[in-house]
C-alpha cells in the first residue's frame, strides 16, 4: 500500500515485500519477528526505508533493535529520520550505546539531536519537528513559490511556511494554499497583515498544545524560544498520538496500571508497574478490614450485617467512579479552569443525591420485602445516601485535588476513592446498626 | 484572537467583541449567556459569524438556541454552515421545527442536508464534509492550479484535490503540494500513476476511519459510495473530535456514566443515564450479597471472616480493572485482531497470576503476624490468587466478550467485572474457611 497522504513521500524500495508496505505497516511486521531476524531484515533493507520502520516501532522492540545494530548502521538510520523521531530514540538507549553512535554521527546532526534531548519530552520542545519552512518576510509570492519548489522536499509537513525577520523572530504564518492564490508580485509580509500570531514558547506541557490544536482545528503549531524566535513545529499528526496517549494513561493510572502499558508491553513491565499500587490497594482494604474490624461484635450478633455492607460499598465505589470519569475527561479535554470544575463537583453532589435517594428508597422497599425488619432498612437507606453522596463528591474531588497537588489527576484515583467508599460506608452502616438495631 | 490556522478563514465581523473571537471562543461566551440573551446576540451578528460560533456549540445548548430563533434566521445560519455541521444540527430539532426550518431552506441546500441526514451518524458518511475540491483528470496541472485559484475559497478544507473521472469515479488524490511543485503541462492523471488508492466506503464504522488517519497520518481520508464515485471527505480534525469523544464514552460507560456526559451536562441528564446502571450494579450486588448469605452461619462463628472477605473482592476488583483498562484502550487503539487480542487475555492471565502470588504471600504473612493464625492466613491466601487469577482473566475477557456480541466493549464491563470478582472471591474465601476453618 502506498501512501501519498502522508508526510512521508513513498521511496522505491528495493525489497519486493517491503516495497508494498506503509512504514506504520512495516513496522508491525518487523515488531512479530525475533529480534535476530529484525536485524538481519534492517541491514538488507535501503536505510531510509529501514529509517521510516524502526521511527515507526513501539519503543519497547525499536530500543533492543537500535541496540543490536552496528553502531555505524545505528547512526546512518537516524541520520534519515526525522530529528524529532530520532532524538527520541536515542533518549531511551543506554548511555554506552548511545556514546557509541554519538561518535559515528556527524557532527551536525549530533548537535541536533542533542539540542532535541534538552527539551522536556512532555513539553512542546520535546514533541516539536524541526524541518519546517521558514521563509523570510521580504519575499514576494513568487519568489517564495520559487523557494518552496526548491525546498519541499525537505520538510516533514509543509502545509505552512513561517515568515521570519532577520533575526529568525517569528512574523507570521502562511498556508501554501494563501501563497498559492495570492498575487505574485506581492510581498509575503503583506499578507499577514491583521494576523494575531499564535504560538507557544517550548517548555508549554504537550497536553496544552494538543488542547489547543484540537480546540481551533489547527494543522500545526508553531513553537519559539522565549526570544519569540522559531524553533519548529507541533504537527496534528503528533497531536493524535498524544490525546491517544493522554487517554490510555488516564484510564490506566486510574486503576493503577501502567499509563504506557498496552497488550505488546513485556508482561514483565506490566508486573512491575500494576503491583506496587496492588500494594497500596491491599494497604486501604486492610483500614477497611480495620473498620469492620471494630464492628465485630456486632457482626457477630448480627450477621446479616456482613451480608448487606458490601453493597452499601459497592454502590458508592460505582457512583463515585461515575463522577471521577466524568471529571478526568473534562481535565483531559478542556484548559483547566479552576472555578467552573470545582463547580461541577457540586453538580457531581446533587446528582449523587439524587441517585442516593433512590436507590436507598429501593433499598429501603427491597430490605422490608425480603426480611421483614423496617429498622435494618432504615438504616441499610441511609447508610447508602450517605456513601453514595460522599462518593460522588470524593470522585469528582480526588482528581481536582491531585492536580491542585502538581500530580496526575487519574493516578490511583479510583483506588483512593475506593477506601474512602468502603471505609466510610462500613463505619456509617456498622455504626448506625450499632446503635439502632442491637 | 484571529485564526488564520483554521479551515476557517477569519472573516470581518460588525460586532467589536466577537471581532476578536475564534469561533470556539464565541461558542464558550455563547454557552454561558442564558437563552434569550444568547437570541438577541445571535440576531445582532453577521450571520456567517453566527453559524460559525453555533456549529462549534455543545449540543445541548445548540439545538435550543436553534428552536428558539425566527425559522427563517434559523435557516439562513445553517445555509450558511458548512453541510456537515447543519445535518448534524438539523439532526437534533424537534420534527416540528425541523420541518418548519426545511420551509424556509432553498431547495439545493435542503436536498444536501437531507441526503446527508440519511448516513448512519456514526458512520464516515455522518461525520464526511461534502465541500471538497474534485478535479478532472483530464486537466493539466497549470489548468488545475487556475481551477484551485477559482473554487478554493468554497472548500473547508483543501490540503488535497480529488482526481475523477466523467462519472464522478474516484481516480486518485493530489496535495496542492503535489500539483504546486510538479510541471505545468503535465496532466493530472499522469501525477496518479502508481498511486495505490485508499478511501473508505460510506458506511464506514467512523472508528475505523479515525483509526486509519490515525496510523498513516493522513490529513484526510476520502469517502466513496459502493460504486467508487467520490461523496466527501473525513478530516483529521473531525478524527480528533472521534477519537475525544471515544475515549470518553469508554472511560464513562465502563462505569455506567453516559458516554456523551460532560460537566456541561444537564444533571438531569445524567441522572437518567446514571441510573439504570446503578440499579443494575445493586441486583449484581445483591447476587453477592447472597452469596455471603449463604454462610452467615460461617460469619456468626467466625466474624474475622466478615473484616476479611472485602479484602479478597477489592484486590481481584482492582486487578481485573487493571486488565480492563489495557485492553478497552487496545480495542480504542488498534483495529480489531481476534487471535492477537485472545492471546493478550493468556498475558493478562499470567500478570495475575504472578501478582495474585505475590499479594497473596504478603497477605499470608501479614495474618500470621497480626493474628497468629496459619488455617486462615492460607484460606486467605488462596482465595486472593484464585480471585485476582479470575479478576485477571474476567477484566480482559468481558469486553472481548462484550465486541463479540456487538456490543460497545466498555459498557458497563466495570460492573460486571465486580459482580463476578465480588461473588467469586466471597464463595471461595467463605467456603473454603468452612471447610477448613470451621
Amino acid at each position: 500500500m502506498t501512501d501519498y497522504h502522508s508526510e512521508n513521500e513513498p521511496e522505491t524500495m528495493q525489497d519486493d515485500f517491503f516495497d508494498q508496505l506503509h512504514p506504520a505497516d512495516a513496522a508491525d511486521h518487523l515488531e512479530n519477528l525475533p529480534l535476530e531476524e529484525q536485524v538481519v531484515m534492517v541491514r538488507g533493507l535501503p536505510l531510509e526505508d529501514a529509517a521510516e520502520s524502526i521511527a515507526e516501532m513501539d519503543s519497547h522492540d525499536r530500543i533492543p533493535l537500535m541496540t543490536q545494530l552496528p553502531p555505524k548502521l545505528a547512526a546512518d538510520i537516524l541520520t534519515l529520520m526525522s530529528p524529532d523521531d530520532a532524538a527520541d530514540t536515542v533518549a531511551e538507549l543506554e548511555p554506552d550505546i548511545r556514546k557509541a553512535i554519538f561518535r559515528e554521527l556527524d557532527q551536525e546532526d549530533a548537535a541536533e539531536i542533542k539540542s532535541l534531548l534538552m527539551y522536556d519530552p512532555d513539553s512542546a520542545g520535546g514533541v516539536m519537528n524541526t524541518e519546517i519552512l521558514v521563509l523570510d518576510e521580504n519575499l514576494t509570492a513568487d519568489q517564495a513559490i520559487t523557494v518552496i519548489r526548491s525546498q519541499v522536499e525537505d520538510s516533514e509537513i509543509p502545509y505552512y511556511a513561517y515568515m521570519v525577520d532577520q533575526y529568525r523572530h517569528l512574523k507570521g504564518v502562511l498556508s501554501l494554499r494563501d501563497i498559492m492564490i495570492s498575487p505574485g508580485g506581492k510581498k509575503l509580509k503583506e499578507l499577514l497583515v491583521e494576523q494575531n500570531l499564535i504560538a507557544v514558547p517550548f517548555d508549554t506541557d504537550k497536553e496544552e498544545v494538543a488542547k489547543l490544536i484540537a480546540r481551533y482545528n489547527f494543522l500545526a503549531l508553531p513553537v519559539v524560544d522565549h526570544g519569540q524566535r522559531i524553533l519548529g513545529t507541533v504537527t496534528v499528526d503528533d497531536v493524535i498520538d498524544i490525546i491517544q496517549e493522554e487517554a490510555s494513561e488516564d484510564m490506566q493510572q486510574m486503576v493503577g496500571a501502567g499509563g504506557d502499558e498496552t497488550i505488546d508491553s513485556p508482561w514483565g513491565y506490566s508486573l512491575k508497574m500494576r503491583m506496587p499500587w496492588l500494594f497500596v490497594n491491599l494497604l486501604n482494604s486492610a483500614v477497611s478490614a480495620w473498620v469492620v474490624h471494630l464492628f465485630e461484635g456486632s457482626i457477630e450478633q448480627m450477621a446479616i450485617l456482613a451480608v448487606l455492607m458490601p453493597i452499601v460499598a459497592n454502590q458508592a465505589g460505582n457512583t463515585g467512579q461515575q463522577s471521577l470519569a466524568v471529571m478526568i475527561r473534562q481535565l483531559a479535554m478542556e484548559r483547566f479552569d479552576r472555578k467552573k470544575v470545582w463547580i461541577a463537583v457540586a453538580r457531581e453532589a446533587k446528582i449523587g443525591l439524587v441517585n442516593g435517594l433512590i436507590i436507598g428508597l429501593a433499598t429501603f422497599f427491597g430490605i422490608i420485602l425480603v426480611f421483614q425488619r423496617p429498622g435494618l432498612a432504615a438504616v441499610m437507606a441511609l447508610a447508602l445516601l450517605f456513601d453514595m453522596l460522599l462518593g460522588a463528591i470524593a470522585g469528582a474531588s480526588i482528581p481536582l485535588i491531585l492536580k491542585e497537588l502538581g500530580r496526575d489527576p487519574a493516578q490511583a484515583s479510583s483506588i483512593f476513592l475506593t477506601t474512602l467508599t468502603d471505609s466510610m460506608g462500613f463505619f456509617v452502616f456498622l455504626g448506625m446498626a450499632g446503635v439502632f438495631l442491637l
